[in-house]
């Protein structure tokens, strides 16, 4: 015998590999998903996850709104490269495709991307963002090695004592995320793959 | 010279290191710290630091105590349990003195609450609680992991689909929680060190 | 201030980071490289790394052409799902780039490229797959580790004599193929990024 | 169901895993017993999981006496903060437990004595406290890695020579108790816990 | 240029990197010296090195002697063995070069010793030394993980309760004593190299 | 019962623990295994590993005798310590044996090829030797770490890019040696051990 094909890995059947029903939905949530519906012509996996229980659903999104779509002084796309940065130490399967889609549309550049998804050390970076994907995968890392050091060393690439905050707070709520998509298994929604290519 | 004296670690001036003003509390939120002052008799530092900005104190507030509080299968010293053993292998200070507290309290045996902080392996623990902190240290260590006779092993312990649910969200979220004290510092209020020993 | 722009991930100037003037390249080599320009459209930066002495380009290609070309137990595809696995764990962003392509194009599902890339327990693998991917990364993590019992379950899984040497080599050259593309930084061409997807 | 409750984690029944009858102890060690009776009230369970033999006994007893007790440069609280300092690394709760607590009666300072257990990079240290715990971590994590630029740094923190053995001595020593009491899963007295809280 | 010839690693010329004078040594400490003279021609440098300070020297040796040379079910080659496969985990010069070449003494047996050094995984071991040196390292890797299910294992590959105190002990004396070489540089003596090849 | 003794480690009975017949050899090969055994006294068993097939075989050869014996920048005993210190951080006992032999055969210092085997950091290495052995120990460890300022640090201590490229390529060729002769758990040839003592 000469080798043996793979099974395609299709779109999922199933979201993540808990068997939980969908709960009643709130007015707010099923709006937020008619909106995702309605811009992105899906819902994102994630959200499905969560959806068994509408109160952890409105939770994860508040969160994760303010995080990634509230005025920073990270823009959206920095916020979204921390993302991908972090979830490249963990390893997370969910978080690197979803999120990675959102660097190569942010930034329309596709190598970007898969240089945040393989080794963000490979990009050609300005000193403002490799300081703040060092902290963030420091922090990721070894979170007690940092010290008083790591910030100061933001401060010197211009970062402000919000933007530290920020910075942080992006990278600590992949490191939460990426550890629930690998606890439930999330599988992402087949549209990423392609997108931005 | 015969050695010197360190200083004493005293009570934090500053919740943290970052130089944030507090921001204008919303009616919500200035009740939560009410009722925090009124049931512990302070406001926990974790929330003073969030308190810069009240969409973000708002949302943390929301998703911690869903995790923490909301009815589960799992009980809140269990919830709490985890927490610690996180924290352990993350070595945050901040949330292993404040949760190591809880744990003393929840359980009022102290040696447990030590066990927690230093090396969950040394407790006499039930088949459910060690598949349980096993779990939860094994998302924290090594994510990326994780696959289905993890989750076995915890529905053969005895647990329900969404106890799996909450025991990968309580450890996922304490590797954000862990991150966000180590980004900046927070340190814990002066009331945790001698309750419960 | 929000943000900044990260720059254009553009196709390299160069295609490693050493000054190393082309050498005369015998024959055979040219031919080699007509060969890659008429069948790819283009020559394999690595090859242009290599041509700094024909020797020495010589000899890794035929190397790289017996284990990955010649007649062998195991498909052309798995052996280039090997070089991902192994690429992954060394975060070898020239040989992610380059044999993700490979595993695109030889299986026709961009998706099992990726899963590769990211975190190949994420995939839905046959027993002979998972078997040969999980021998192919302990050999690269832990090489010291691997014991006659790693050797078995290989048997195990139906592999023959052959196709554990073949196995076994193909993981040991990409640890030899990414360091030496990490020591010289290798840029990949860009025809890779965008392909099968 | 709603959680389950653990155990009370009791002092100890045995103070090792160990099946080893007491043996007949020499003058001497009878009268170190009596002496640890009178003046802490008990004898440390790691002299009675040694009593098994009296002559590893007494050798185990003049090493620790000399190290912990002997005139050194190096105070006796210092000195429990480097067998704190170990012993977190290793994670080893007879050792936390026993030495957190002398930490916290020798300095008078319960916060110390956790920050010295949960992370001692979270201590307001003096520059000299600090290279000596930074020096004896190294030596714990990484003893391969320990070149002469180390201990140029202890000498650059103004220490002795002699200091420098003593730190490196305290240091090591830790890494074998911390190994001993995980070998035969030594318990702590019950008193430590509660003290100097 | 073509290379350069590295310096000639010759004999040391100090026993060690601390720059501490001889102690004036006890009658007993004159009479080991003697004894080791008569016996292998040479004090060795760790006892040269301690003698900076009577009682450490004394303390040291007498921990050693029991440890090393006193009865026990374990052989004096089995000590020895479990002495360099520690010191190979740490990377320690010294003890490596010393134990290794005990263990070719004792064993007269060249490539047992160097398999000791290098990897002792790839000796052919009776299930007996195997577990002891499974059980050696897993103590000095990673002491935290150490379970009642590691000592069964010595248990069932024949081993007594002493027999596990013992493996245990020297264990854990060689990961102070690896760090103490570290520590202050110990050079074994030049002796030790040629010796049973 | 006091110990056991270990069996003797004997010269291999087979070169590996994989069961492929010798193949018909070509001229070139046929004339290479004899000049082996004309200047050596034996083939080396790397090289009847490989005898399984002639294209292997001959790949291997060449790449290796390019890399190790033509004309370098690097002396052939500067590649053999990089061969050993690489084959140090993968503890592989094949490439241990036979390389630490070249280190004593090609400098005439036993101690030397020893201090290879054992930890590169313990020797009395010039810059240029210590900046050499760091990058390839690095690379070897986390080649994904390796950047720019590494390869500096190469280029201060005086090499040149060829050299750059050489040091890199001998590293990466043992990365793939240790992890082929782990695969198949390949045997060095007795000669060895007692060579250059």
């Amino acid at each position: 015998m000469v080798g043996e094909a793979p099974a395609k890995q299709d779109a999922p059947p199933a979201v993540m590999a808990l068997a939980l029903p969908r709960a009643e939905l709130s007015q707010e949530m099923q709006a937020y998903f008619a909106k995702c519906e309605e811009k992105l012509g899906y819902v994102p996996n994630v959200l499905l996850a969560y959806a068994h229980d509408d109160a952890k659903l409105a939770a994860f999104a508040a969160l994760y709104n303010d995080l990634m779509l509230a005025p920073s002084g990270l823009s959206k796309l920095e916020r979204e490269m921390i993302a991908v940065a972090v979830s490249s130490v963990n390893r997370c399967y969910y978080c690197l495709t979803a999120h990675g889609q959102a660097v190569r549309q942010l930034s329309g550049d596709p190598v970007l991307g898969e240089m945040m998804v393989m080794n963000y050390r490979a990009a050609k970076l300005s000193r403002r963002h490799r300081a703040m994907l060092d902290f963030a995968v420091k922090l990721t890392e070894t979170p007690h090695l940092i010290e008083e050091e790591d910030r100061q060393a933001l401060r010197a690439a211009g970062f402000s004592e919000r933007d530290l905050w920020d910075i942080g707070a992006v990278a600590a709520f992949f490191n939460m995320s990426n550890r629930m998509a690998s606890a439930v298994d999330m599988r992402p929604n087949a549209e990423y793959h392609g997108s931005v290519r």
